[in-house]
C-alpha cells in the first residue's frame, strides 16, 4: 500500500468551495429550456416563480455564469458535515488484486444519509430568505425528504413531504426520521390532492412513482399561500448546488497530484452524478483534460440506455413544465426495485445533453449484481452503502477487474452517495436469496414512449 | 462565533494513537480483580483463557503498563473510520444562548453506528491471531453486535451473536446489518443453550437482559472448539481499547489549546465513558490537571446512583467470574427502555473504583427528558443521536444552561457515542407522545441486591 495518500483525504473547512460551479456556462450545446405545457414556449421566470423560489428560478435559467457564490449561511451549515472525505479504497483494491487505484467520494456522513442535503439546505435557505412559510416536495427512497426535513428544521420552515408509496412501506423508519425533524409525510398517491385522487382511481393499488409524487407536491405548493415546491434532483439548480461534491473531489485529488481516468456515478434524476462530474466535465468541455464519465442506472429503469431524447413531462400528472431529456415516458411505471432514488422516468436536461453530445457514457446494471457488489463493499470497506450508490460500486468494481486483466493502473473515482441504514428490507431480501431482477420489455417502454407529448 | 476553532477538528491519520492508554496503571486503588465464582479466588490467566483470547487475558490482568501498543493491522482498520471528529457545537451554543463552549467527540461515523468498533476490531484481531475459528457475544442495542460482525467479516472469523430479545424485536433491521456482515443472530434468551432454556422456563415471556445474553454466549463459546467469547463493555480490556476515543479527544483539544472543565459520557457498562475519560482521569490521578467527570445513566437502570459497590455476577446465569462493581444485582431486570445499551445491571470495575474514590460524579436521567434533548440536538446539530448517547446530551445541555444562569464560560466535552438510525421505534413513540418513564422502586432494587453473592 502506498503510504503517501491517506485512507481518507479531508480538506479543511476553509477549503469548502465558496462558489458553486455552473457547468452549463461552458457547454456549447446548452440544455434545452423548460417549456410551458400549454403554450410550448420556454418557461419565463415569472411563470416559474409560481412554483419555485425567486432566487432558485434565477439559478435555474442561468446558463452563462460559471460560478455562483454560496451564501455564508449555507456555508456555515455545510461546515456541520462537510468537507466530505475522498476515500482511497485500499482494502477493496487489495481484495480485488487490481492495479487500479480506486477512490470514492463519501457523501453519507450526515443524518440524511446522502448527498441530498447539499441542495436541500440551499433551497430551504432561499425559501426562508423570500419570507415563505414552508415548502412541499416528493421523495422516493426518502433521502431527499430527510435532507429537506433537516434543512427546514434548521431554518424553521414548514415541510410537507409526499413519499412514493412503495418506499413509504419499505422504509417505515424513514418517515420517523422526517417526523423527528418536524416534517409531515404523506404516502403518494394520496387522497389529499386532486391529481392523487385521479391516479388512485385510474390505478388502484399502484406502488406510486416519483413522477406522481411530484405532481401532488406541486399541486399543494401552488394552491397554498406562502408555499413553494422544491425538488431534489433533475433540475439545473440542483445540479448546481451538488457541484460542491465535484469541486471538493477535484480539490482533494489535485492536492495529492492525482489525475482521475474515469468518474463513475449512479444516475436517477442526475443530481449526484451531475454534481460529482461538474468540474471534470467543465475541463473536458474547455479542452483542458479528458475523462471517461460513466452514468450507471438500474436495468429496471434505464432512461439513458433505453430511453429517447425528447421533450416530456417531468411528472405523471402532467402539471409540470416539459423538459427535454432522456426519458422512458412520464407514464412509465418502474417495477418496485430497491433503489427508490433511481426510479425516475427521466434524466436531468444538463446530463441528457452531455450524454447526447457523447461526453458521458451510460451503463445499466441488474439489481442482484448491485447488491452483490454492495455486500462485498460493506464487508471490505466497512460502509454499508445505499442501494442507489451501489450501482456505482458495481461498475467501479467491474472496471477495476478489467484493469486486473489488462494490467492497467487506472485511477477510478466513484460517488458513494449514501448509506443503506434504511434499506434493510432490501438487504434482508438479498440475504435471504429472495431478490429478483426486473427488466422492462421493449413493448412496455414502447408503450410509455408512445405517449410522449407532441412538441 | 469564534472563527479560530473549526466546526469539526479532524486529526490527521498520522495522529491516530499508536498505543492505548491503560489508566489502571496510574490508579492508586486498583480495580478489584475478577473472582472465580467457585473458589472466590482471583481468576488466573489460565482460567480466563477458557473464555477469552490469550492476548486479551493479558490485557485484562495488566494494571501496571500505562501504554500498550496498537498493532498495525488494527491501526490500518482504524484508518477506515478514524480519527473521529471532535465537533464544536456552535449551533447548539447559539440556540441555548449559553456562554459555555460545547464540544462533542462523534463516534457514529461508521456503519456500526457507534464507538463499539474500536474494541471489536481489536478483539477480532487477537482471536484471528490465535488461530480461532470464531467468536460469540451478546448485544443489547445491537451496536456491539454490528461492530463485531464488521470486525469478523474483515478478518474472516465466524460470529455468533446473542441479541437481547427486546432489542431484537425493537430493532429488526439491526439483525439484517449483522447478517449482511455474515453473522448469525439469535434472540436471547433462546432454546439454543442450557442457561437460555432455564431462564425461559423460569421467566416465560421475559424481555431478556444483557446479563442473560452474556450467559448464553459464554456457554456456547466454552462448549464449541475453536471459539472464544468477546464482550463489548465492562471489561478492563474494552476500556483499554476505547481509550483511543479519549486520546484523540485530548490531542484535538490540545491542538487548539483548549482545556476542558467537564467531561460527560453516558454509562451502561462503561466502555464509552471509560474510553473517553481515560487520559483525563490519568491527568487527574497524576495530579496534573483537574476535571469534573460526569457519568450519565438511565433512571430505569441506575447502577451508580442507586446500586451498591460489591462483588456480583456479570451475568444472569452466574456462569461468569464475579466482578466488584456498582451493581443493581445480576437478577435485576430493567424495564424495556429505549437505550438498550445502557440496560446492564453493573458497571465497569475500573469506573466503579474511580467513582468510589470520588473521581467521577454520576447522574441519572429520565427517558422522556433524554429524547427531548435528542430531538433538540438532531434539529440543531444535524445528527440524529442514539438514545444511549442522548443521555450525555441531556446533561451537557443542562450544564450549559447552568452556565447561562451563572455566566460562566465553561468548556463542556461530551461523548456522542453513536447514531440513532436503528432506534426509530423509540423515536416514533416519542414523536407520538407515547413514551413512558420507568423508574424502579426501592423494593425492586432491594430485592435484586438481596441476591448478591456472599463474598
Amino acid at each position: 500500500m502506498s503510504k503517501e495518500i491517506p485512507y481518507k483525504i479531508y480538506l479543511s473547512e476553509s477549503e469548502i468551495p465558496t462558489a458553486w460551479y455552473n457547468v452549463r456556462a461552458h457547454m456549447k450545446n446548452k440544455p434545452a429550456p423548460l417549456l410551458n405545457p400549454g403554450t410550448l414556449k420556454p418557461m419565463t421566470a415569472d411563470e416559474l416563480s409560481a412554483v419555485f423560489c425567486d432566487e432558485l428560478v434565477k439559478q435555474e435559467l442561468d446558463d452563462t455564469t460559471p460560478y455562483i457564490e454560496i451564501p455564508e449561511e449555507i456555508r456555515n451549515f455545510y461546515k456541520m458535515y462537510r468537507p466530505a472525505p475522498l476515500v482511497r479504497a485500499y482494502c477493496l483494491e487489495e481484495k480485488l488484486k487490481t492495479p487500479a487505484k480506486i477512490y470514492y467520494k463519501f457523501e453519507g456522513n450526515n443524518t440524511s444519509g446522502s448527498h441530498k442535503l447539499n441542495s436541500a439546505i440551499a433551497q430551504a435557505y432561499y425559501a426562508k430568505k423570500q419570507g415563505l412559510k414552508g415548502v412541499t416536495t416528493e421523495t422516493g427512497a426518502g433521502q431527499w425528504g430527510t435532507a429537506l426535513s433537516m434543512a427546514c428544521a434548521y431554518f424553521g420552515l414548514d415541510c410537507k413531504v409526499y413519499m412514493v408509496k412503495v418506499s413509504y412501506e419499505q422504509k417505515p423508519f424513514r418517515r420517523e426520521v422526517m417526523r423527528t425533524y418536524g416534517a409531515s409525510v404523506t404516502p403518494s398517491p394520496s387522497e389529499t390532492t386532486e391529481i392523487g385522487r385521479e391516479i388512485l382511481s385510474k390505478f388502484p393499488g399502484t406502488n406510486g412513482s416519483l413522477g406522481c409524487a411530484i405532481s401532488e407536491a406541486v399541486e399543494v405548493a401552488t394552491h397554498t399561500p406562502g408555499y413553494r415546491y422544491v425538488l431534489g434532483s433533475v433540475l439545473n439548480q440542483v445540479l448546481l448546488h451538488q457541484s460542491v461534491i465535484g469541486l471538493e473531489t477535484k480539490a482533494a485529488l489535485d492536492k495529492y497530484g492525482v489525475k482521475a481516468d474515469m468518474i463513475i456515478g449512479c444516475a436517477g434524476g442526475g443530481s449526484n452524478l451531475g454534481g460529482l462530474i461538474a468540474p471534470f466535465l467543465g475541463e473536458k468541455l474547455r479542452g483542458e483534460a479528458d475523462y471517461r464519465i460513466i452514468a450507471v442506472e438500474p436495468a429496471s429503469c434505464p432512461s439513458f440506455t433505453r430511453g429517447t431524447y425528447a421533450y416530456d413531462f417531468c411528472d405523471t400528472g402532467m402539471v409540470c413544465p416539459l423538459a427535454k431529456m432522456y426519458t422512458l415516458g412520464s407514464s412509465f411505471m418502474p417495477a418496485p426495485n430497491h433503489a427508490g432514488g433511481l426510479r425516475y422516468h427521466g434524466m436531468s436536461s444538463t446530463l441528457s445533453q452531455a450524454y447526447d453530445d457523447g461526453l458521458i457514457e451510460a451503463r445499466s446494471v441488474k439489481q442482484t449484481d448491485v447488491f452483490e457488489a454492495a455486500q462485498m463493499f460493506a464487508r471490505i470497506e466497512g460502509i454499508l452503502p445505499a442501494p442507489e450508490s451501489s450501482h456505482a460500486i458495481r461498475v467501479a468494481i467491474d472496471e477495476a477487474l478489467k484493469c486486473k486483466e489488462t494490467g492497467e493502473e487506472k485511477t477510478i473515482v466513484f460517488g458513494l452517495t449514501g448509506t443503506g441504514y434504511f434499506d434493510m428490507v432490501a438487504y434482508q431480501k438479498f440475504n435471504d436469496g429472495l431478490m429478483e431482477d426486473y427488466i422492462p420489455t421493449d413493448d412496455e417502454i414502447k408503450a410509455s414512449l408512445s405517449k410522449l407529448p407532441k412538441v
